[in-house]
């Protein structure tokens, strides 16, 4: 869908919640919206039409390019600039996103409304909620195929590092975590899509383990957590491995979490509710006594986002539908000893999910 | 100094203002007073001592290990709990970042702080403002090493492309990018600064172009705006190169930015206006006629964040004081032809700045 067919989708959304024109200040929600990828913009979307998009000087051209179908208002002060031409155009009842727009950003935007009106009927402030989030939590066909070409860049960097022997002993967390990373920038990655997580023997235990100068270590594990962002949409994958040998306490573990793995993929289907995904993953791990060492939810949306809607876990609400991109990634820590998570980024459907990680899930002992 | 030390800083900031207790909810705030590195956490600083810092199950191994010295509580709402806390502990009146709390966040924290109150006094609410973004503006010993370092990883990734010729007419600013990024990872960087600039021929007329398949080409200016962050510190540097040959009218404006450059950086100095500091800058390029041409403000401050206080440009506020880290990167941007960028990260202090980035500031034809 283009940029304008999103903005047409937000507008009737607005009009039926009673909006005359919605500010949307969330960066990636602008993004969304228009396509605009610099670090400061905002947009005001007008349910009877005529958008008006706001930048900075530093972007002017690149506002060009990249909005060339939305009027253009360049301002150092972008939302109070959209602000007031909302009140200039008639808005009675603005939308704004609570959950993005500071209290300090609410009392600038007030005070600016009210300036604005000049003694005349300032509009009405109130929150559109999460409505581009939610809309942006169902993936169009062209973010399917940033989001697949994303997890095929994480897929070929380890591939290539397994292939290449550059996971062995010796070899510290960091030294493979910037190989892995500089690999995903060569194959075409932006950039990683989150500090990449390298954690071999006892430090796989920590979910989020920070690579450090620790030395992989034959018999021990090693867990990748990892992903690309190509075109803005993040792939997150997490494999874990073994060096040299496996004990049977790494297969017991590893074989727990890849049957609680494949039991949250089996349950990612169109209408499930989230906390049942979650249940289907979890109850496998919980019946065979390691509930407590899977402090975690099974998984995330996941787009312009590392992680936005929907959050599938115990805390979680709501329903799957068709075209939510999301992780499943059960995992089982044992402090002090190591710890197994597996992680695919997959897409709902009607039916199976698709999966977009394809790297195996068999237990690789390199 | 220490993060205790750094805390208790705060604590005599918030005692000053009659506060009982701050909750710092800003990730790199909390970063900065404990160590902690994850990617959820808040802090709860009271004025009689007895600190909290919260974050979720995910991180409890790492915030033993981050931050041992002080009392840790595991919550998946993590502001909630220290916000009960700080009930439980007698707090009369809290102060919270207002410029980083949401609409929504302030409206759940008066909710949690009524629940946990039960029936009894409810602590006021009062922001803090930017109490902890103004201790982190000026840097301590150890902070800037770890920007030395990260500016040094800078310099030396733009030293061997040179060298190796990697920047030749033929290779695309995507090319170019990637292989700055990477090398930038392979000399010691978590990351980069910020998303790469690498603008060639009329690119360079765009102040924050984004990387894309043009192609190098004989006569034209090559800007690279860049940076590698270390320990969690930003460098930021720019330097513009000709590719061949330089013509008149590149090495005419590429002087002119040189010049401005170098009043700016005369101008920084501890005590110093920061609008007179841009305008030592600015007023070279408006004096040779091109004013409109330089669109964005002198400089930033640099740290934790890419962008920081104090900002130094017309719009700017305040003086500038030893130990604050900022860039100094004035420019002139000629739409359709090319644009010059000339940027630098320096100490403030007493005497003449501390260069930080070393590369070359001559004109450089490759």
């Amino acid at each position: 869908m283009s940029a304008a067919g999103r903005r047409d989708v937000l507008r009737a959304t607005a009009a039926e919640r009673g909006f005359d024109a919605v500010l949307v200040t969330n960066l990636l929600n602008v993004r969304y919206l228009t396509g605009f990828t610099g670090s400061n913009g905002a947009l005001l979307v007008r349910t009877d039409g005529g958008d008006l998009f706001g930048t900075d000087g530093r972007y002017t051209t690149q506002a060009g390019l990249q909005v060339p179908d939305v009027e253009l208002v360049v301002d150092r002060a972008t939302v109070a600039a959209l602000a007031r031409e909302a009140v200039r155009r008639g808005a009675g009842r603005l939308g704004f996103e609570s959950h993005e727009l500071t209290v300090d950003g609410l009392h600038g935007l007030q005070r600016v409304l009210a300036d604005a009106a000049a003694g005349g009927t300032v509009p009405e402030l109130a929150s559109v909620r999460r409505a581009v989030e939610d809309q942006r939590a169902i993936k169009d066909d062209g973010e399917i195929e940033a989001l697949r070409r994303a997890c095929a860049v994480a897929d070929h960097a380890l591939a290539e590092l397994a292939a290449e022997g550059a996971l062995r002993p010796g070899r510290t967390e960091l030294e493979v975590g910037r190989e892995l990373d500089a690999r995903m920038l060569a194959l075409g990655a932006e950039a990683p899509s989150f500090e990449t997580i390298v954690a071999a023997g006892a430090n796989s235990a920590i979910p989020h383990h920070r690579p450090d100068g620790t030395e992989l270590r034959a018999g021990d594990f090693l867990k990748l957590d990892f992903g690309a962002t190509v075109d803005g949409y993040h792939s997150d994958m997490t494999r874990t491995l073994v060096l040299g040998h496996a004990a049977d306490w790494q297969r017991e573990i590893y074989q727990l979490v890849a049957a609680s793995q494949a039991a949250g993929r089996a349950a990612l289907v169109a209408g499930a509710d989230v906390v049942a995904v979650d249940a289907a993953a979890r109850d496998v791990i919980v019946e065979a006594g390691h509930g407590e060492h899977f402090p975690h939810g099974l998984g995330h949306g996941v787009g312009l986002e590392i992680h936005e809607a929907p959050g599938i876990g115990q805390l979680g609400a709501g329903t799957l539908a068709a075209g939510m991109a999301v992780t499943v990634e059960p995992g089982v820590y044992l402090p002090g000893h190591g710890g197994v998570r597996i992680e695919d980024t997959l897409v709902v459907t009607d039916d199976a999910p698709e999966l977009l990680t394809l790297t195996s899930k068999e237990l690789l002992v390199l």
